[in-house]
């Protein structure tokens, strides 16, 4: 019997996906191959890559000027390969610090270059995100890097900055295909995989075509933006049957209407368990409500002594990965594109009736 | 109905293990989850990861003093990852040069430190693997590289170098687990996962203990791998899904007798092909005998006008992926660990009836 399960990442997947994975194991339309058996250079392998990055196209409405990279690493990698292909000539980079992933982001780029904090919600301990208004820019920055959805935080960007000339870096691992994007605002889109694109291993990075070229000598070729442009990310072998997942994945998107479908199915997950929060004392949310996350809940128990009740019980109804990150304890539910809305009305409805047993 | 599957990588792996891959697909031992779906910090994924390292060790015989990681990037992000992860003070590093993938490694080098070619096969087009007795190694080098089976030119060491005191660091990629193999000779062997391990996009290196913490200051954390040995491969998200899948690969070595049978059924594989093309001038091999490799079989038909029809009467029989590396031509035979024999033999006996209609 299959769970609900509200892992931050890797994730929850459609159970369609999941049973086509299946039944195509050990023969692929025919090809009397699995596809993780196929060539990267052959027809078949070929034809599922291109589709799945023309699905994706589709699904983001990504721009002509913007390439589409398959690549390795995750975005604990692009932490360090983002100031090393987008340097150029220039030393230093904004970033905006709004939470555990955006602080993982700026430690990693102070190894090549200047880090600019230019705004901090460390003073309301990450529970919100900087209005522009108070942001100081560098213009002479190289890029300017957000995290426009914190996992742990559980804080989301529902705007977008406007950082002029100066390319806007966006880490949306965790929220993209959660909504609509405007693509053509941002210089980079980057994320891993794990969360609503399909399994941990491949790492997605849309880049406008002007910044290619910007690449630091030392910049690995398997991880060199430009390098792998012109090879259609295939300069080394790509992770090929997660491509082929995410593949399966952009078809069930489309299926499901695309993406302003899913951000309206997106909103009334999210509201089902916020309301309900709003409304007790038993559970909180510390996060400003018009910063707080679609995808990622964190909430706590007034009385933490009842966690390990709670988390057992869940479990004993079939919801599991409840658990918040261990750097800030408490709960967390994650509930992305692949979480249907019954599995979040199973979580309030639970959360109503442990209230009831021990409130 | 299933091929024999040629391909160089990613290539074929064994059926009993995909036909598991698919019964768990949705549900794997009871968890209600797949194991794509699995958060990698969670019991049952930490499970599988532990499951697969020992078997890895039990098949490979790995000295305690040694590190097993699963990374990212494939050999093609590893020859920029070597120099920036051993060179430590040292300024130069040792290569050999035994044909296509060696040369990728040492081009990647140089972007990081000074490269000494202590030895070269490209007097005689890379069709053997130069004696030590010629090499002339640095005692200063921070390492030296070589490249144990050369997947496109199908030269493959049967012998291991003696460096002294300088560790030896070899690229295993195309016949790991093919044979078996003295660790303790080695500083670090490295591969790509896409030919003997497993799915493409897991990275798997080996690694003395005393050589870690030699990293350059501008190696990407996600790829540092002191960062990682202390993390169990986990300082970032894993490829999960492909670590697993090695982890049956594994316990199918295992069950077939280890590295010792797989050895002996290798050269069986190997031998019956080389037999055939050492008794015919109707196709070649241009490898010195004592360097060919079991694993990766390049051989051309004398008459190369003839080269599509043999693909296409080979296609018609079952069998595909034989057509040789774009750099080369001609076709290649990859008969890995999960090729069966009976691959080979109608192989053999197609080619001889080619030869026979054609000759």
């Amino acid at each position: 019997m299959r769970v609900f399960n509200f892992s931050a990442g890797p994730a929850v997947l459609p159970e369609q996906v999941l049973r086509r994975a299946a039944d195509e194991m050990l023969d692929w339309h025919g090809s009397g191959m699995s596809v993780m058996e196929m060539s990267h250079r052959g027809k078949e392998f070929i034809s599922i890559a291109q589709k799945t990055e023309a699905d994706l196209r589709t699904l983001m409405a990504i721009p002509d000027n913007y390439r589409v990279l398959f690549l390795q690493g995750g975005a604990m990698a692009e932490n360090a390969l983002i100031p090393m292909n987008l340097l150029g000539d220039k030393t230093g980079a904004d970033y905006v610090n709004t939470g555990e992933w955006s602080k993982k982001s700026i430690k990693e780029a102070k190894k090549y270059c200047k880090v600019n904090v230019a705004a901090s919600a460390e003073d309301r301990d990450f529970t919100y995100v900087p209005p522009q208004s108070v942001w100081k820019l560098d213009p002479n920055a190289a890029y300017v890097h957000i995290c426009t959805n914190e996992t742990i935080g559980g804080v989301e960007y529902h705007w977008v900055p406007d950082t002029g000339a100066v390319p806007l870096v966006a880490d949306m691992s965790s929220h993209i295909l959660s909504r609509v994007v405007d693509v053509s605002k941002y210089g980079v889109i980057y994320g891993g995989a794990q969360k609503n694109i399909g399994p941990a291993g491949v790492t997605l990075v849309i880049v406008r075509e002007d910044l290619l070229g910007r690449a630091l000598a030392i910049t690995p070729s398997a991880f060199d933006w430009k390098l792998q442009a012109e090879n259609d990310s295939m300069l080394n072998t790509p992770p090929t049957y997660g491509i082929y997942i995410a593949g399966l994945v952009f078809e069930w998107l489309l299926e499901q209407g695309g993406l302003a479908s899913m951000e309206q199915k997106n909103i009334a997950k999210a509201n089902l368990l916020y309301d309900y929060l709003d409304q007790t004392a038993f559970y909180s949310n510390p996060v400003a409500k018009a910063d707080r996350s679609r995808m990622n809940i964190p909430f706590r128990l007034a009385d933490t002594s009842l966690d390990d009740a709670f988390l057992q019980g869940a479990q004993e109804r079939g919801m599991v990965q409840l658990k918040g990150h261990r750097s800030v304890g408490g709960m967390r539910a994650s509930i992305y594109n692949a979480m249907p809305i019954e599995g979040v009305q199973r979580l309030v409805e639970y959360m109503k009736e442990f209230e009831r047993s021990h409130g």
